[in-house]
């Protein structure tokens, strides 16, 4: 079984400027995730953008529908921003059936020692690997449906409608 | 959806004894390696033993079977060291039916820097959640019927029979 | 030999905000890195502000100042962000004789992964104990007097003048 | 001014072996620790022997402290395990004079997140640039002449004789 791995940035990659003190996009470190994790699912991974998901254009949320239906996978992670995660998640399911498609994200950069990063990780290809065809969030060590999630920006967490 | 966990030691819990330089069992952290991960997937905790899978005896995977059968949880995560894990997950097999069950585990401690367990942990909670009634292992990111996994000792990897 | 320290806030001790996703200052984290260090000097730890040091008054420097003057230990660290800890030094040896003053921070917050806080704190505490009486900086394993140093806001460094 | 650091194991250096769960040397982690904590100190290292202090010898001791006594510089760091660290300073001890070498190590080995080794590195190369021509061991963010010095084994600490 073969998962495809999309990024677009988010929480998860940011990464803290020392000369400035801001946080900043690099490079994606999924690539050292799924290797810290021992991961031996044959994956690629392919960054289409790397933007916090406040900042996703319409554009954007298209160009992430567009490869995930054109990608040759039909089990997909796509890790995003939490903020619009949700919204991002309704795009891709007006544009992709037949597939599996999971949303990650962290709430605390991976860079930082106390990330949930590795645990989202490990959760969303668990169920890239085992939820019928959909799109889904993954976070919280949970699965939603995208048409019945939502973000609880006052906890942190995200809850069924 | 409750999951169950069950702790039995193996390299997870494993802790850097400072003042002989050997290593050894404390307490679990899977409370805190859930809570990092942020999950809010309701969960009970118990932990069944602190041992080094390589000196589990039969009749501590009795206790182990046992502990699944008898639990009114269907959803059951039992982290374990991953040198007899495949054995543990066969005597489970044999004395449950009509749960899922599993195993996981790590190659490197939990307290080191640069441990796949929280990984790990993402995986086998998504997995118990969503594979149908059966024990399972989950290592490397995958999942592997009972039946069907063995431990690759060069590699320190899982693989199928 | 006794230590006294003074924490102002600075990048040391900055914390991600994981629902807003901007740094902020909760409490400092001086006595678990003092104590990750295993550090048996005998030392007392006092928060007198916790500030970015671009948003330091001349107020506040003063009451750094009036604070050193005021601790009844020779030997002293003060925790202060990297931006205008040259200054706030100047400010100090106005006020100060008699006494060992080193002022240190970090480029990168303790609860990153990747700090050089811990560092910076074992050759702060190290030169308190080993200079002469004056007002210095410790930054990069080096120590420079108060009046020929400053920050190579380009590299990220300090130097002399 | 130039230090040069002289490696000799210790727990300092230990890796965790994930295929047979013992601690074992593969090559020093000092570069990265002095690059971590962005050090722009002058500084050689040579790695003289990758060993368990209650493994060495009196022929390596002997190595140590000639090494110490030929190196151009006069400031030297000696990383080493506790164990018997005392007694390699008393050998150089004999062996060197008119130059100032602080032998340091840790309690957990830096692969470990809790370690306590960049904060007795940064103390040690502190001392080494500050303390007058003499042998000293630094640990706990102290430092002791060589002849007052041991290490509390029940404690896992240093303390004067």
């Amino acid at each position: 079984m073969s998962v495809r791995f999309f990024v677009t940035g988010g929480t998860f990659d940011k990464e803290y400027n020392e000369l400035n003190g801001e946080l900043y996009f690099k490079q994606t470190h999924l690539p050292e995730m799924l290797s810290l994790g021992r991961s031996r699912v044959e994956a690629e991974v392919t960054t289409l953008m790397m933007v916090d998901s406040l900042q996703m254009t319409d554009d954007q949320r298209d160009l992430v529908a567009r490869a995930c239906r054109e990608a040759s996978e039909d089990r997909i992670v796509v890790t995003h921003g939490t903020d619009t995660m949700a919204e991002t998640a309704r795009v891709i399911a007006q544009g992709v059936s037949e597939k599996t498609v999971v949303l990650t994200g962290a709430m605390i950069p991976w860079k930082f020692g106390s990330s949930d990063g590795l645990f989202n990780l490990g959760s969303a290809l668990a169920f890239a690997q085992t939820l019928p065809p959909g799109v889904y969030l993954s976070m919280n060590g949970r699965w939603f449906p995208w048409n019945n999630v939502r973000k609880n920006k006052i906890k942190g967490e995200f809850e069924t409608l």
